[in-house]
């Protein structure tokens, strides 16, 4: 409780964002007030810009301000490869890797029973409607390698077979640069299991 | 870099806040777009009007919505005491403890040469031009207990004796609960150096 209900009101506020709690959300807006207050502004316009006209692209679904993004819309990328990603951020990381030049489907989440969360609540109907148009020829599976990443792979994998789609998988083993030493029993079996002829 | 521009000035915007790096940024953003769109929208008109229309308080300095502060305006306070904090944070953590009844005055600040802020960057004219005003009996600088706290401490209590004022520091030594054992050096050898009469 401050002096200022604006500033009890903005630090409530704060607080409803990831891994902001009280004293997080204190110091942001005290900082935001004392120093700087054109970037407080800036956060407002951009923000309030963001929440009312970032959309979902109609092919990808990701965020996106026009109707098609602009990776759906480049001429650049092979239209046949289709990278499903449980989130935006994965998509980013794809991007960032520079590995990749295929286009991609955003679930915007993943199945999750704790959370409520089955098929049906994800858009799974408009990834099979994006994968009618019928240029796609492989769909990687690209969900995280957690127990819920896993069971929505699995899922997807199922189904799209059953469809007579081609789906693959990431790979499993060492990351790059892990030491044998810390890495954990899981990655440990699965490289071992997984391993290959040389 | 997302397909989204509004996505990506949002994120440019988000890492000017205290703490929050280029993933953290990402992850709130993200999170904010996909479940949260009222929240967005919420802090970003909360953000703006804060922005627009928190002042500072004539008599304390505090953050304030209005001419004179809840605080300096409530008749409940002991007019005679006037506790010299750094920051609106500092003013919050004593009125959470309930150990004071006083009034305040905010710095806003403290003298800290590495980051350019010398006695006249602190608003010392207003402190003693409140000082002027003749209720206040007693001014306890409670400033941080670092280094650049005791400066603006010991710079005050210079200026404030030499203007007649009594002032008065916060107590050093123990925190309450504190373990010798896990104490470090300076704590213990000041609470030692100012050991007390039983």
């Amino acid at each position: 409780m401050t002096a200022s209900k604006a500033v009890d009101d903005l630090m409530q506020a704060f607080q409803k964002l990831p891994g902001v709690g009280a004293k997080t959300a204190q110091r942001m807006v005290f900082q935001l007030l004392s120093r700087n207050r054109e970037n407080a502004l800036r956060i407002a316009n951009t923000l309030q810009y963001a929440a009312e006209n970032v959309q979902h692209c109609e092919m990808c679904n990701d965020f996106s301000e026009s109707t098609i993004c602009s990776i759906c819309k480049s001429s650049n990328r092979n239209r046949e490869l289709l990278c499903v990603v449980e989130t935006p951020a994965d998509l980013v990381s794809f991007e960032n890797s520079g590995c990749y030049n295929g286009l991609y489907y955003v679930l915007m989440g993943r199945i999750s029973p704790f959370d409520g969360v089955g098929p049906k609540e994800l858009p799974i109907e408009g990834l099979l409607k994006r994968l009618s148009e019928g240029e796609v020829q492989e769909i990687i599976l690209a969900t995280n390698s957690t127990a819920e990443g896993d069971a929505t792979a699995d899922y997807l994998a199922e189904l799209l077979e059953k469809n007579d789609f081609k789906t693959t998988r990431l790979a499993r083993g060492l990351p790059v640069g892990g030491e044998l030493e810390y890495l954990d029993r899981g990655t440990l079996t699965e490289a071992f299991q997984r391993r290959i002829a040389t």
